[in-house]
């Protein structure tokens, strides 16, 4: 575990730090962005350009993989990396969120008298449903969760957890945060029972919009131990205040020697401050989404390059960018491609969206090496 | 002129021969397949992909690039090669197919007394229409589709022809025939008037599917000394037994010196017997629009990647090849992107199929070499 994680520098300004996430399949330098790859690919990407990216660490959905094409193949095939070529550390979610997910329209489809026959039970153990893919009978429970990802094979697991809906009354929240470490517990034991030694652990903070909740959260889930923590649930409606709170509430609880993952998040405006709480990795599909919107980011904010205004503009996609897409593309042609719903437009707008995300994170662990974060 | 083709090697068994297309973008080996880059892409791969693969030359479409972006902007950016780094040798065609399809569109319409104000004028100099895609006025004759592909930069050219529909009557064949000869010469002479040294035209044989106009056309084409002869409409809707009979009728007037393009043919079972007749390169969809849709060609046969066979075989994508996606991709994987229409897929798809067409025609020029074909 020791071997898993290092501080390199702490800031004297903050909470921020500098470190190395250490894997079977190699380094993640923290601060770091880890891009999305759901479906067990980084959208319009080949893993090679993802790996001249510089992406250092990718994320999969074990709900999506679990629907399809099953963990049973991704296992049988040598695990997700060699299934995927995303050579690279990986994490994985639990399915948790994706599960209630669907508990939750199938609640508001009972409210509304509606059949949604997919979801076939929810108890204090899990979810059991119908895959709306192909019928298959999938269940989710914190054994079944880290099953699912020890053999989709990602160096990083997450704990089963449920993230509550918002708004959530505090006694809903309440219940579910005690549900979610009580899983927490089931997860270590079946990590201590299965020797995929290979794979990480992180325990998530739930306790929705309560401070009280989150603190608690935090305290139960870092004392347990886990090789590392996320916090989970910050990201589903509320406003930009309200999910900078919740993980300032629990900034003073997390572990100083374990790295802190932060599920969801990982808009450019929020990051600097995030890191100042001391979170070490952030996953979120922004980047790679706004990218297949036609949403280009600028190191001077962000342009949307559908826009006629960009038809005949031949300068290179970001002025201030030296990508691969900015060295030999111009606005013109990004916008061309686009226009015409060329893939190549996608490839190449996700390509620069992921290095700037790079870029930025890479000028942060300087910033905060000279403390100046 | 005598610097842009050379034949190395003439096949002692038919009109196959091997030789070597000289542009300022790159030399063509040949027979060559000519992968299909419409809109300034090559559907799904970067250009380095495409660069990769192997792939000697694209063809980009005039009337597509007309309409969007437009050719001068095109041209401000240095051409299509630089715009967008296909820094290969590149055809690009006349328009007359794509225009004289829309002309057709709007005499049904007419008939069915729709309206469909998109044409504006049909004459014998041309064809004038309304962009579809923004109205803008757009005029193709022979000296516009001259200008446009000057602006536009592809290396090899193609005089504006009529492409007529399938079935046409003899007098309109005839007609159309006639047309396109006096349409050369007037290409012809621009050409002369430029001095767009750089760029290669190719008079293109047209007569349908009548042998004398077949033969008629050929001699008149290739009388004109242009520095490249293409056979154009035989992919219009006729048998594959009336495809190459077209090709066949012409395969004695075809210039010994100069190379010969079949415009939109390239199917594999097609190919072997028309390079017999003297055809040098051949631009054709399939390899790519099929991969788009999940048929992976194999060296034996086809597959339909998206069936449910494939979901659980982890064999290589196709067990006689090696080419990037055989080499580290399985069945299951890529059945698993097509199933989730994951972009990767068709990237992956488009890769395979197209370094297939190149193997063949790299063993199509070894066959030659050796009198084998």
């Amino acid at each position: 575990m020791n071997n898993f994680f290092k501080v390199l520098h702490k800031s004297k300004k903050s909470k921020a730090r500098i470190g190395e996430i250490k894997t079977s399949h190699g380094i993640i330098k923290t601060p770091s962005f880890v891009a999305v790859g759901t479906k067990g690919t980084v959208k319009a990407l080949t893993p090679e350009l993802v790996k001249q990216i510089g992406t250092q660490a990718a994320f999969v959905n074990t709900y999506h993989l679990v629907t399809h094409p099953g963990a049973e193949i991704i296992e049988k095939a040598g695990g997700i990396h060699k299934y995927s070529r995303l050579n690279m550390p990986l994490m994985s979610d639990s399915g948790g969120f994706q599960v209630f997910s669907l508990a939750r329209e199938q609640r508001k489809a009972d409210i509304r008298g509606e059949e949604q026959p997919l979801v076939v039970k929810i108890s204090d153990d899990g979810v059991k449903f119908r895959s709306a893919f192909d019928g298959k009978l999938i269940e989710f429970t914190p054994e079944k969760s880290m099953e699912y990802q020890r053999k989709i094979g990602a160096d990083i697991n997450m704990a089963f957890d449920e993230c509550t809906y918002y708004p959530a009354t505090h006694e809903y929240a309440e219940k579910a945060m005690e549900r979610t470490h009580e899983w927490l517990t089931q997860c270590i034991k079946f990590k201590e029972d299965s020797s995929s030694l290979k794979q990480y652990l992180y325990g998530v903070i739930q306790g929705a919009t309560y401070k009280d909740l989150r603190k608690k959260s935090a305290e139960f889930v870092v004392s347990q131990n886990t090789p590392g923590v996320a916090i989970g649930g910050v990201s589903v409606g509320e406003s930009k205040k309200e999910m900078r709170d919740q993980v300032k509430w629990v900034a003073d609880y997390l572990p100083k020697d374990r790295p802190v993952h932060l599920l969801g998040v990982g808009q450019v405006d929020d990051i600097i401050d995030l890191v100042k709480y001391g979170i070490d990795t952030f996953d979120c599909v922004e980047p790679t989404r706004l990218a297949r919107m036609g949403v280009i980011y600028q190191v001077r904010g962000e342009i949307d390059i559908t826009k006629n205004i960009y038809k005949n503009n031949l300068e290179k996609v970001d002025v201030d960018c030296n990508c691969y897409v900015c060295t030999y593309f111009t606005k013109s042609y990004l916008h061309h491609l686009f226009k015409q719903r060329e893939i190549l437009g996608y490839t190449l707008a996700t390509y620069h969206n992921l290095w700037t995300m790079e870029k930025l994170f890479e000028r942060l662990r300087d910033l905060i090496s000279k403390d100046l974060v």
